[in-house]
């Protein structure tokens, strides 16, 4: 695949991904919402689904919108090493995007929010105990699950219609909302204590972007002490997954 | 396709869109009925599959059911601009019929309910904070995820079994409950501001009807002074769409 | 299909989706549950999943398992007018065991509920506000959008691969899928004045059972005055889709 | 296939099966999480994606994940008997070690507890009305559910594309997803007085870790006396379940 597609999509891809998943929490979030204090259910299918519009308009680009998937697909041989700068690249890129286009979306709302200091939480996430190690394993976990999903779920292998199964569909919209089931879930069930970042982009790039760019009045920290975490976690786990998939490759 | 096949599953599908759509607001917002108070999340439920139960029924004629989409394929070369008049006129006719149907359906609640002229958002959208370039922003950005995963997702492109690849479902059920899955996400994450219209024949339609057909006692204004908004910025972000399609096909 | 098979499976059908729509009512009235106060959404997936695992069970009759639905196939010359009384008795009678099995599946609940005289809002509907005429165009309403989901939607029609549209999958889960979405709009949108019987067998079946079967003590009336509203309007409805089908096939 | 691919695969899918589904009750119960007090559709669709999750990494083994299933697949012909005490194994430890990675997950939410008494829970299923004999009837039903949709179901079943029937999708996402969804129904509808065991691996394995593995600081007992419930109750519906599949093969 040439550079320029990879760019393009992944960069459009974890743009509307971020987007929509930010959007989710600004809108439970903010006060003068229609979404004000929906609920935890309500932001797991918001990202859940968030998921799987921005994987079905990067399909031409495989769809990772997610560091720890890139690199778990390089560890696992399934995509060129040359090729996982440009990925990043434009995954961090569109998380920094999406950041934007989910503040201009609710700006009134910025605007009149009465706790601007906290607002970061609409973008990035943090831990409800603060604890370095195991956050990091939460976060592991979380995306060891969602790789594992990927590199083993019979969703994203070939089949065959002879013998009387589906042919892959990796790259159509039934992988995708495969795949919006599994962060549904990881959320639902492992985000308790974290909020699963499980994507680096999704946490560093919108932390970017409140960070730096956002003219969002009063606004608060960026909270740089916790960045790595979601960012070492999920690399951590989604190796794992890759790992395990390169000893039982279920053959 | 025939004036008439357009005019016929259009106007059926967009009117049990309205329809479905229009209840489940009736349903959370009215009085005495078992869904009051359901919340939002039950809210974005209903409205994304009665996008997907009208586009099911209206699949002869393309279940576009929304001028925004209408006007993009026109945009992008799928549709006929000839066909654009017949498309528009039938969604809006729709749109007044589901409305109606609504009223019909809710028509003892209405009666009953304790605030009739606040009756309108059943049936028309409003922001919650008044500022019509952001707001007009909100609508394009959720129209704009809207019709871009339509022309892009490969949930409605030609595949190729031999190649281990899904053939096209767009017009299949498959492909309308991904629509819905999009519409869903777009609710919880986009709807905070302005509650989503994001389809002109959606919002004006019931307006129509709610000022000058529906014989609700009591019954407040229709707000004109808004009903641009969710007319043009739907457009605008289609256009935006199809644009971006024309210059990046996902060749 | 022989009489035997069409007993077999739709009373087999109908009692489990009977026993699971019920279950979701129970769990969520009842008090001593882990449903209790679940809310109109939860209700609301529970009868639309009921439907799909119901249909997937009885999936060698054609999972009709609604008398409305039995009727408005033999109008549009889809089901011969000589299997209708058998597909009637066995939905009814699968409805009564339906209600049987959600009495024993909360036995010890039913035992324990202060309010036993209200338990019939379990296993049969009732309208929040009471007017015949009303709640008559309010159940064919929802029941026409189920029946002519059922008739014109891609998902039960023959496909063809050659030219990109996945086959029939009708008889498959994907139909019952399909089908489930359409139950769970029509609760959040239509199912505020009445409950969405949108199925006599639903709503009488279990009736019977909790006026002359069940040995619920302290139970109440079973409100016979209103029983022939929810199967009159879902045949109804029922046969003014099927009229609609015959009139314009989507061909 | 050979004993040591059963191993792997059902003891990696249960673990992420039972990872997960403990994990949303932690997500629930524990407080100082993100969902706290979720509610049960909260619950219910983290247990039935749970399922989707783990079966879609097991489905090398058949991904039964439970020995009510691979019991009635023996006694249904489907599973030969001398594989059985392997999968039981593999589905046994996989409960312990979910549980384990589930107590990983919220380590820091279980020591800041303020209840760590109550903690089984989260890990095992205890009844709302304690009745051996009426529990082990909502049991028994509850999996009679489950299994008899996976004998009976077309989503499991060969088909012929050239009848216009899909092909078996029993070993895709598409077979997991359906699966998923009757679980979630079950939940909704079943789960009410005895939270909805279905399993014995899921009830038992994290039951054993409670008791003799997990470092939960001031943790309670693990109720030994209900704990036959939950293996006897899901064993007896699966086999009745096989014994109506052996009657009436849906041939």
């Amino acid at each position: 695949m040439s550079a320029g597609d990879i760019f393009l999509w992944e960069l459009l891809g974890t743009a509307v991904l971020v987007m929509l998943g930010t959007g989710v929490v600004a809108n439970n979030v903010l006060r003068r919402t229609n979404g004000n204090d929906g609920g935890v259910l309500f932001v797991n299918v918001g990202w859940g689904f968030a998921v799987f519009t921005g994987a079905s308009l990067a399909a031409p680009s495989g769809a990772h919108l997610n560091p720890a998937i890139t690199l778990a697909f390089a560890v696992a041989d399934k995509t060129p090493w040359s090729d996982v700068p440009m990925y990043f690249l434009a995954q961090m890129l569109g998380g920094i995007i999406g950041a934007v286009l989910c503040w201009a979306t609710y700006k009134l709302q910025f605007d009149d929010h009465d706790d601007p200091a906290g607002t970061l939480g609409v973008f990035s996430t943090a831990p409800t105990i603060r604890n370095p190690v195991w956050n990091l394993v939460t976060e592991a976990l979380g995306t060891f699950v969602l790789v594992a999903f990927v590199l083993f779920s019979p969703a994203f292998k070939p089949g065959d219609a002879d013998q009387g199964v589906l042919p892959n569909f990796g790259n159509s919209a039934l992988g995708y909302a495969a795949v919006a089931f599994v962060v549904l879930v990881i959320g639902t069930s492992l985000g308790g204590p974290t909020g699963y970042a499980i994507n680096p982009a999704r946490d560093l790039g919108p932390r970017i972007a409140y960070a730096f760019v956002l003219p969002i009045k009063g606004k608060g920290r960026a909270d740089w002490g916790y960045a790595w975490v979601p960012v070492a976690g999920p690399l951590l786990g989604g190796v794992l997954a890759a790992l395990l998939f390169m000893a039982y490759p279920a053959a």
